[in-house]
């Protein structure tokens, strides 16, 4: 899995002495991964994506969450997503130090300080019910080292409560719109900004919204060019690809 | 099909003998569709709705229409919508006075002055793709006896062009908003005006619009309340909706 | 987001000393919204759509929905759709005068009576488990200053029921017709009456009537022209389209 | 593939000699299978489903139904459905006396005159647009035996033109309703007539229709009891099972 | 709603004065709803569809249901469907003699005893899962006066559990066939029997079931010419349109 | 059911006098169905599948499952599949033996012992989420004497974690990958392995994975020839697939 | 992409001098895509999925096919899927011995004398309209070594003519089945025979069976367990499978 | 639609005389929009959006984009999309210098230099079928002003062509992967890179690829985190994300 400049490179370190078999052997394979049984935690996946792994807490129990916790904190910052009050309970438990964000379910864990880079990561939201994931991406967006502010209620069907806080929302370095229904807030915005834009669908509605499906498909057709999707409610998402822009 | 007070009054009219049965059964049934083998014309429509059958073109041949407007067009104003280029041409050579608009593809016979009542009916798009549906209701709404104007190209791509025609848009005493792709305007003028807005989504868009599903969903579960929606590119709808309002 | 001969004024206005900026600025970028934290309220709708904001339970927290009430109820009278017994139980804990409407599952209170406009609006269901989303239909009518009255259980599986009630249906001078299962009410009445009929797809039904999706389709595909559709169970957007055609 | 007191009888036979193995072989296989190279026609079906395989015209090439055509036509009464005019033209070029049936789609050929049982099959239409449909379901009735007439162009839009064809529609022994669009026509005879319902969505309409979705989806979930559809579009199988009914 | 050569003899019947205007009045325009305020009861269904009113519980309130059942169990024999049990439980404490099927979630009444027809409807299901909606057939084909009986779990995948019991199925005049998943049961007895079929697609499977739906979908394109279909686990439906065919 | 050579045999054996009616027709109808009432349990699968009927746990009582265990475990291995807990306890509280795998949700009872074949059928799961399907494919895989190993966690996002176990990937006969969300290791795998690949798509994910509809349709458009699918979540139909594969 | 023993092996070599740098390079990175500017055609995937590179037709023109087959016929055999008539002609007019199959759409040119295994894969479709998707599965597997034939026409609506090939059938070494409509013939052969089964659904069928979907639902909800599903209309995908497993 | 503390200076500007009412007006409201009576051209879009407004060719006639081309090809660059072969050639042959991309289906117009900015955006695409949508982005980034390069068919079927690929890959600035079918390719590229990553699902596929659907849910589902995705076949949409991005 890696660049075949490196790989001559070894290759030559092998022939010329300077690396052993064994040595090459895990610089060519990697080392990274923990195993907890349950799990395997991929260490390395900093150096290739820019962030560690996040846990996802809907597909686990809380003795696996508690089990990650225990064992990795002290390596690694943790951040837990999708994590119920329970779950987080018993994480609380078993470390000392964890914070759960009860809005934005999520469990931290801060054992190395982060290092925020310049540049604000700016989260508009449509309406008070899309708060949750809007949480959810300013805490994934700190985390991992981007400083993040959350302007919400501005929806279009008052449009000038927007345009209120435009002036704000043209300072940030990156954008995260979040609205369910019709999900048009992305596009009066997508028409007002240049920056970047990651829209993220909210299942927030009833009926025809079919669970995102109609603010999804609106964000995906948007007349507003420019501006990518990703999954519904996916707040963690869209801070995660907020994060791979700021970082240029 | 009728009331019960005007039952009474025709049943005692046959009591006392100021209507024979015959007559008394042509008021109790009705007696106003034209059969014309192929098509059952039903000239009864206005008294019941506000306004004459209109024909729908495309499941028709072009004899059919050519037919419906040779043996009607002196008993009532008629309306084709739908209309492919060859079925006009095959009206057009058998009836002299019928106009086609292409864009609309409506066709229309006037043999009654068109009695306009006050209130215009304002159809406002959002792209340039969205006039041939516009047209169709501004030509369906002008039959039905309503001033109608359309404005195009406001999309909230760049809402300031809406913005330049609000106050045009407000005065209007009914609204029709045709869009596509994410269909977001009608929240946006939903959000701006208190008249009745009809919406139209338009199947103009590619991928995941669907066909103009994506501006479908996105009206109906529109966070500006109050916006009721019409079939996809139905802009013939959403004339008679308006004509319906503009009509009390 | 104001016209602009109004803003013509407004700018002359400060030429000529009439106004000062600060004041103007507040013309031009209005001033209305109250920010409780969780939500920001629109007090300044009812000059741009003809009706306040309307509380949407289902997204907010008992806690939230009663400070708004706590908060506003006496500047503007108050309406909240979507809202489970707990949370009304805890609106009614704090503020007397509130109401629940159980059925439509609505709280309302009123401080500043309600200014009736004349004509009616008719709500048509028809079964009895159409009730709830009637209810919100008509509570929302009334909030509004509209009269309106619900004609329950005449679906078309007994067409005759229908007809029984057809007169009243016929006077009344906007329609909102509420159906689930294949919604052929809405094509029926739209068939038989001239007045604006707005229809409301319901999810009663099971199987193919996906959560009231047969109907949405249905009425929207309606070959009665001129019905127009809002979104499924959504009584609370047809009344408020009732309410923009019957303020005309 | 037989019944076990028929086996009792073969075996039985075959014991006391009444039937030699290969006669027996035949009787408990069957053998009306008439394999034409592209297609294996079954000639047994009438004695399994009373009436005799037809051929669907959609996948094969003029060639193949031209030679089922000519090999089968003095064995059975022969239809072919979804027959295109180019294919049509081609078989009536092979074998006299083949008839084409333009709307509906359908080529016959009649070798043995057709058995006619009592009481009619009524097939009645929503829209002009129905048609089609209604003469494939009409031919297909014809040829398995089955009186039957079409009632066209009496849609819920009008619905005082279906009243004025009821008790003609009341006559009949079964029912075929065909409707495009939301397909209410089939709820409103369904509460209205006691006899068996065939219904049949079609295809008619446009966008929300989704080619017949919606029709099918309304007729489905239709509030009056005891009505059963088949596929859109699908006319023979409307008269198949009018045809397993009106045999009773 | 009436026949016109009705209409006729009443008119003549005022004429000639051997009918008060008042009993024409009501001849013309029936008088048989029973309105209970939450629900309008239709005493005249039987006169037009075969069979009286249905109660549909899954929209009602223990109580509406009790309340129709004391008000109305003296008149007619009652049927209520989707009754859970604890409304079940109610009504049986408000009604002495009123049966609860469990499985097929069917509650009844019998006043009047069942005027049985000749002529057996036979329910066959793939599957034990099937059960509950093959229970709401079979109780609801009994009431309407039609023998009935299930046979279950003779599926596709074990196709000489079919063919063991075919002699069976082949002797009844009427098939409701019921299968979830891919729903081929219907296709396969579709091809071996003659006898009108209804098929009932049931909401057994998961994944790509997608509730029914597939089933739903493979019984409307079935290859078995002639088979209907009805809502998915809509036993009621199919006993329904049994019960139409089974009273020829 | 049975074939025309073994047919021949039988029916000389007949005339021939070697075989008797009765033995005869037990030879050609089978006779190998159990029936419990409520389920007909087929004895006679392994002959023509290659394994038991296996008991579907989800849509039967805890005492239909019960019972079956009680009566047919001394004949046959028993695995029921989709099991809850409850249901678990029942049983096992019925039949001493019986074992309940909780993350698989299976019921074991191994009266005979397993005979496996050679050849292992490895199982490979894209997260630790989907580790119940991969545990209901295990235990089937075993209880249908196919040796059978999970390795769980390589999903394509730390796509080093794959390739650090491809050898022993690709050491296996059959594989079974199962992955939830897009599914794409299904691809990886198959552009990386010749063996038989059975992918299974979970329900993991949320928003627009659609309950496991994104990993099916990811798995079934695959640009990885040859690389074939069950249904969502249907470990026990991968096993059955690849014991299909493995017996060969 | 290499297995770490092989690596050790390779790392070894250079350090003894056995292999140089690179050499060592190109048994790491592996040597064998060819590009051909529009196409890297991938020579080394039979050593790693057991058949060559397959041109797909469908999403290429006649020049880039030609090319693909003029530079590379001679290194390989070649194979091209969904080649429409015109790109036959085009190809065939550059590389004399290239065949063209009208009825599948292949194009194969065979440079290198197939090697061909035993057990035959047997290809059973439901209808005559089935066959083009049969063709294209016959001639890959037939140019990836497996003998394979096709038994046409034996749906289940006629089930005798399944049951008069069944021993045919149950001697093939893996099954493909084909069928559209409800796709009900994978569920009754995987209810017959033990061998590996290949679903393919096709997108035979009209209306409800939406362009293939109703049978590739039906086919992944079968009844019958192990069957397995490709894509729709995948006859190629289903030939791969098939040789996967008739690899072993 | 401006900012409040540009509005103050405007204000105060007309108070302290330095700006007349006209011009304030102006700056205002602005009065960049050029209306074609087709078209209203947005020139004011650079200072919003940063790139000039661009025309979608689907939804117009060619002598509209003639039009566009001709008045305003001297005051900006030009940029058409979706442009069929006849309308390049209208337009071509009435301005000299635009160049049409056959594959891109892009018209360009080039005036004014472009400005290149440092850092690329690298197209990646799985498929030879993929590069139409590859080149529309490469076109629309480059009259952006960013420098960008396509790599070709290194989809996930054969992993070691992305894997040779992969450090240019991993030099980009900005990544664009466009795969259909499964679109797996973002999820292993997100894997694999830190870089912002827009993923565009094709088209490219059948049957269950519906479209696009399957590669458009699986890129919004990827198990990668920070893949965000735009509407199928939109090179457009994402090259205008790619550069909101590259201008940071």
């Amino acid at each position: 899995m890696i660049m075949s400049d490196k790989l001559v490179k070894i290759l030559n370190g092998i022939k010329d002495g300077s690396l052993n078999v064994d040595d090459a052997l895990g610089m060519i394979e990697g080392n990274t991964t923990v195993d907890l049984g349950h799990t395997k935690f991929d260490l390395s996946r900093p150096s290739r994506n820019g962030f560690p792994e996040v846990i996802y807490g809907a597909g686990k129990t809380p003795e696996q969450v508690g089990d990650i916790f225990l064992k990795l904190k002290d390596r690694t910052n943790l951040l837990a997503t999708r994590v119920r009050p329970e779950m987080a309970a018993h994480v609380k438990s078993l470390c000392a130090g964890v914070e759960y964000n009860e809005l934005g379910r999520t469990l931290t864990y801060i054992s190395h300080p982060v290092d925020y880079r310049e540049g604000e990561v700016m989260i508009v939201t449509a309406g008070t019910s899309d708060l949750g994931v809007a949480e959810e991406a300013r805490v994934t967006c700190e985390m991992m080292g981007n400083h993040s502010k959350v302007i919400s209620d501005v929806g279009v069907a008052g449009i000038h409560r927007l345009m209120e806080r435009l002036e704000d929302i043209q300072k940030a370095r990156v954008l995260i719109v979040i609205a369910g229904m019709e999900g048009a807030l992305a596009s009066v915005i997508g028409g007002l900004v240049s920056k970047p834009i990651i829209a993220v669908p909210t299942s927030v509605g009833y009926g025809a919204s079919f669970s995102g499906l109609s603010a999804l498909l609106g964000m995906l057709t948007s007349c507003a060019s420019g501006v990518s999707v990703v999954n519904i409610d996916n707040g963690f998402g869209a801070a995660c690809a907020a994060n791979r822009i700021n970082c240029l």
